[in-house]
This record gives structure tokens, C-alpha cells and sequence, in this order.
């Protein structure tokens, strides 16, 4: 690094001591903030910073500062399983793996989801010169690793994206007192503040759309049930279909992968071989049945109706382009990095929840 | 961070110096690698991190190794417009995009083959307790920044993929003396490692699979030919197609988007109606080829034989799932990792580049 700054001809620490007239290491003690030092050589030495337009290094005005002036940004896992994971991964960069691969972080991709999360918060960043440190944690040894980095300040703080209901990772950050936001309301409560979607409201919406377009036999193919949002998803349908006069809605509980909504419309199908109207709990799952209910003969919308769940690009890669419940993803995810950078900025601030409103996109498939 | 600490009992630095029987500041100092201290006392204080079991902070460490350990994964984009892209996304986090967005990351990450780099990064990069920060460089400000980040130690040096064949980036670090890898070779010779897939050999797997079924009146859509691995892929099925006595291949050139695939497709269809074959040079324009085909009323295989390349997750998304050249990204994106830090291991050491070998994977579309 030293030498590349010279070559570039960009200001060294010799220019500010020469600046200065004190030693390098008068000006190597001001800049990482060394107490002992006479004021009269600090303001010296800042002067020559400023005349000679050195940049210091980022690493040593942060032990100034206590500051990395960085965040990670974490996908958090699932299970309890123990160490496994970690080492699968690590060979699967010999091994490579198929169509997209099965391994954490490739199926984490494979989701348009963290695409519009990773936009909205580098978004949100960029400007304020940040970037995101991109972390997974979907084993134990891996959750120890992120509480370990936040520790040692290599970040200042995380914002959590969990893709499972039992993700421990949220409640070990509480308990180090380390700054974090969650991306959604975690399944047990934990102090930490997230932002949200009004799932039920966009349930809501769903519902009505279908029962406005006449559907009378609707089905869902609902999210993880112990996840919230597959919950509240699963709930706000019911309830509105309760309200309208139908109380029997039967259900298949999916994975938000496209080949759990594959399964979940066969079973549908064969069980309810007259339904005329499906919500999906998100766009994945409908891509799926979309895919399924044409093997079987059935247009969409024409013989059933298809109402997705997120506004993600599987929405509109789907034939026809779905009809879904928009979720202000990029949004949401800058509205968590604000969150952050305020609880960074102010360590004593209240723990809050931002909770946005869904809407209705209409397209080809209801 | 020092509250915390604390609170969590982990050991400060007042542990380390009352364990050492010298000052704090003399610790720091010490820590900071600070030349003029006495070799006992440093000894001493040595001993005592060991003892207590102290974590100097990463920015103290990183002063002492001058490095960051950490490097940056830079997705790097387009044209030489000017200042307009960071504003723009700036907004957007406000604005929110619809059907997964328009702006540069959300198209980024709509195309799976950035999350099959992001995978192989991370599996070669966890193991050994580092992580990629996340940056995009699509802009001649965006690209500023990059090279500022790099010059002032953030990341040790910077994993780069490029997106279009006119990026400026690969340039501007090399001339800056900075350290980094390319994903695949750059449009204009750069002094820079990088690896590549035998782009050519791929595309004549896809030429013999399609003369292996009996198609005779081939077509393909390209990806940009400003793009080395565009052009290439067009060389290697002309050329195969011709060796095997087929002298004139339509060609429509795309953008290795879903749309352009379609837009290419409806072109194709309307100028060679007949047409029994088509090599699309990535998976997503095969995707939007083969809705086309079926709102034609053309089955496909039946009618017409499909061929996509890179084998990623849009490869399993399509109906029927296609058959297609698979480009071990993971491994790729891993290797791209593994050069980097060698380069940062030894930084004397030559360019170089690795080229992997494509394979055919036969599923359902030819």
C-alpha cells in the first residue's frame, strides 16, 4: 500500500512530518489519537494533515474515531444444526454445484428477494461514502464468527436478513449489546429493532382481487407457518375470505421455493380439482403453480386465477406476469439501514419497529 | 464498543495493562506497533494480551499488518455517463422500484449469476475468516470511490466482475498499482489476472447437440458483441455449424436479458418461421426464446430445440428446464478469489490468467 501511494504520488506520512517538522512518529502518535502529546505539535501536526491533503489511513482513523464505519450486512440460516455447513461450503467452491447450486448462499440468491434487500441498502449507504461487509450465518460456528466481528469492530453494527423462524443469531446480538436491525419481526421477541410489512393487509388485498373477480373456490399455498409473515399471510387471507362468507379455504403449507408451490398446486389439484382461484404466499410459490396448473391443462387466469406475494422478478419472468401483493423490499431495506445508522449515531435510543403498507399490482395471471 | 465489551466481560485494554503493569497508553502504543518502546516492556505486554486473552481491535491490527484483511467484490458496470446513476439510486431507496426494479443493483442481482459468484467467493474467502465487501461501480463517481476505498486500505485489493465490455475500471486500478482479479478477460488488453471459461468451446458443445438431434435450420441469438465472451460464443457455434456444412446461421444479437430474448426470438420467428433449432448464448434469453415459442403455438422440444448457456438457476426456472452449457461459476468465482490473495501474498508475483471448460448439461429443451 505504501508503495503504491508514493508511486501515485499521493501525500505520505513523511510529507505531514516534514510539513510538521516533527517525527513520523510524532505524527503517527496525533493521528491514532495518543494522549501524551503536546497541543501545540497535535495542531501542528493536523495543520500539515490539512495542507498536505493526507488521507489517513482508514484503519488508523478508525482506532480515533472507534468507528469501522462499516456495517455487515447478514442472511442469517436456519437450524441448530452444529459445524456442518461451514465445511460443505468450503469445499463446495472445488466442487461447484448444479443449476444454481444447493448451498446456502447460492439458494439465498436464487431468491430475487435479497437482490432488492442488497439494493435497498446499498442505496442507502453508498451516498454516506459506506458499503456493506456481506456475512452469512446459517450454522452455529458461523453465528459465532458475525458476533466475533462485530466484537472486534470490524463492523460498527448488522442488519439482519433471517430466512428462518428459529434463528438464534438475533437474540446472541442482543445479548452482546451489539447494534443490529432486523429485516422483519423475528418469530420470539428479542430487544432489537426491525422493520416490517403489514402482512395481513396484504393478504387483504389478495383476497379481495380474487373475490372481486368472482372466484369462489380459492385456495392458498402459505408460507412456513412458523415463519411470521407465512402466519400473518395465511391469517389476513383467511379472515377476509371468513368475512366475505367462505370458511373453508384449504391450504398447503410451502417453503417460498418454487418447487414447494410446484408440490403444493399438485396436491391442490388432486384434492380440489374445481378451484378456480390460488394465493400464493409469494411469487416463487406462484411461479410454481402457474407452472403445475399449465402441465395440467388449466389457463391462467382463464380456469384459475393466480395472486403472488412480494413483487419480486420471478413476477414478472412468470407467464402470464403475476398479479401479486407489492413489498416495498428496496424501501424496507432502507429504511432498516436508517434505523441502524441512527442506533450508531445515538447507542441510547429506543428500540422501534417500522412497519410498511402493501399494494396491489395487477398484471396477466388474476 | 467499550461499553459493550464490558458488559459482556470480555478483557479491555485497562486488563491487559494492569496484567502488564504499565500504563494504557503504554499498551496502545505497543498494540500500534509504535517503534520506540523498550523490548522488555514490549515483551510484557505481549504476554499479557496472551494472558488475558485480549482481541486487539481490527483497526489497531490492521495499522500493525497494514492490511484490512478484507477485500472488496466489485460489480462494475456500464458506460461513461457521468454523476447521474448514485443520485438516481440515492432517490430510489426513497421511490422504491417495481417488478424487482430498474436500477443498476437490482438488475444486477435479477440475473443469478451474480449470486453464483457471491457464493464462490464466500466459500473461499469464510474458511479463512475474511469477507467480501459489497461494492457497484457503474458510474465514473461510483468508480472514484472504488478506487479511493482501495487507496486508502478499506480492502486489500478488489474481485471485479464487469458487466459491460467499455468499463474503465480494470484500467484505472491497474494504474493505480492496486490489486485485483477480473471475472473473465477484458474487452481492451489490462495488466490484471483474471479468469475465463473456454467460451468457444462451449458454444460448439451447443452446435453438436443441436446437429446430434437432427436440427437443421439453426438459429442463435448472441449476447453483446462488444463483449469478449459474446463474441466468442457466436465464433464457436459459426464456426462449428460451418465445419459441419452449414454455411449461414441467422444471428440476433441480445443483451442476456429475459426481454431481449424474447424480442430476439419474436424476430427469428418472423424471419425463418421455419427454424427447428436455437442456441441462445446465456440461460435467461433461452428463457424468454422459449415463451415466445409456446405464445407461437411451438413446442419446445418438439418443434423447436432449445440451447441456453451457463447452467444457472433459469436453466431449472423454465419449462422445460433447459439444456445448457455449464459454466462452473462457483469454482470460477472461487479461483478469482484464490489469485487475489496470492497476489496480496506476493505481490511481485506475475499476471496470469486460468481458463475453465465448459460442459453440456442435457435436460429438457434439446
Amino acid at each position: 500500500m505504501t508503495d503504491d501511494r508514493r508511486a501515485a504520488g499521493t501525500p505520505t506520512l513523511e510529507d505531514v512530518a516534514r510539513a510538521a517538522g516533527v517525527s513520523r512518529a510524532t505524527v503517527s502518535r496525533v493521528i491514532n489519537g495518543v494522549r501524551n502529546v503536546d497541543p501545540v505539535i497535535q495542531e501542528a501536526v493536523r495543520q500539515a494533515v490539512s495542507v498536505t491533503g493526507y488521507t489517513p489511513n482508514r484503519a488508523a482513523r478508525s482506532l480515533v474515531t472507534r468507528r469501522a464505519d462499516a456495517v455487515a450486512l447478514v442472511v442469517s440460516g436456519a437450524g441448530i444444526e452444529p459445524e456442518a455447513a461451514p465445511e460443505a461450503s468450503g469445499n463446495a467452491s472445488e466442487a461447484g454445484t448444479s443449476g444454481g447450486g444447493n448451498s446456502f448462499t447460492a439458494q439465498v440468491f436464487a431468491d430475487p428477494f435479497f437482490g432488492r434487500v442488497v439494493t435497498g441498502v446499498v442505496n442507502y449507504l453508498r451516498p454516506r461514502g459506506m458499503h456493506p461487509v456481506l456475512m452469512f450465518a446459517e450454522s452455529s460456528r458461523a453465528r459465532e464468527e458475525v458476533v466475533a466481528y462485530l466484537r472486534q469492530g470490524s463492523a460498527d453494527g448488522a442488519l439482519v436478513v433471517s430466512t428462518h423462524a428459529e434463528d438464534p443469531l438475533p437474540a446472541l446480538i442482543a445479548e452482546a449489546g451489539l447494534a443490529a436491525v432486523l429485516f422483519a419481526r423475528p418469530a420470539r421477541p428479542v430487544p432489537v429493532s426491525y422493520v416490517d410489512l403489514a402482512h395481513q393487509d396484504g393478504a387483504r388485498l389478495a383476497a379481495e382481487h380474487l373475490l372481486g373477480r368472482g372466484c369462489r373456490r380459492t385456495a392458498t399455498i402459505s408460507g412456513p407457518l412458523d415463519v411470521p409473515a407465512g402466519q400473518a399471510r395465511l391469517t389476513g387471507f383467511r379472515d377476509t375470505m371468513a368475512r366475505h362468507g367462505h370458511p373453508y379455504i384449504p391450504v398447503v403449507e410451502g417453503q417460498f421455493t418454487q418447487e414447494s408451490g410446484e408440490a403444493a398446486m399438485e396436491r391442490l389439484l388432486a384434492e380440489h380439482p374445481d378451484l378456480d382461484g390460488v394465493f400464493a404466499a409469494n411469487d416463487l410459490m406462484a411461479l410454481g403453480a402457474c407452472h403445475v396448473l399449465r402441465e395440467h391443462g388449466r389457463s391462467v387466469p382463464g380456469d384459475v386465477a393466480v395472486v403472488g406475494f412480494d413483487d419480486s422478478s420471478a413476477a414478472l419472468a412468470c407467464r402470464p406476469p403475476l398479479t401479486t401483493v407489492r413489498q416495498p423490499v428496496e424501501g424496507m431495506a432502507a429504511e432498516m439501514t436508517r434505523l441502524l445508522l441512527d442506533r450508531l449515531a445515538r447507542p441510547d435510543g429506543p428500540v422501534t419497529s417500522v412497519i410498511f403498507e402493501p399494494e396491489l399490482v395487477v398484471r396477466g395471471s388474476a
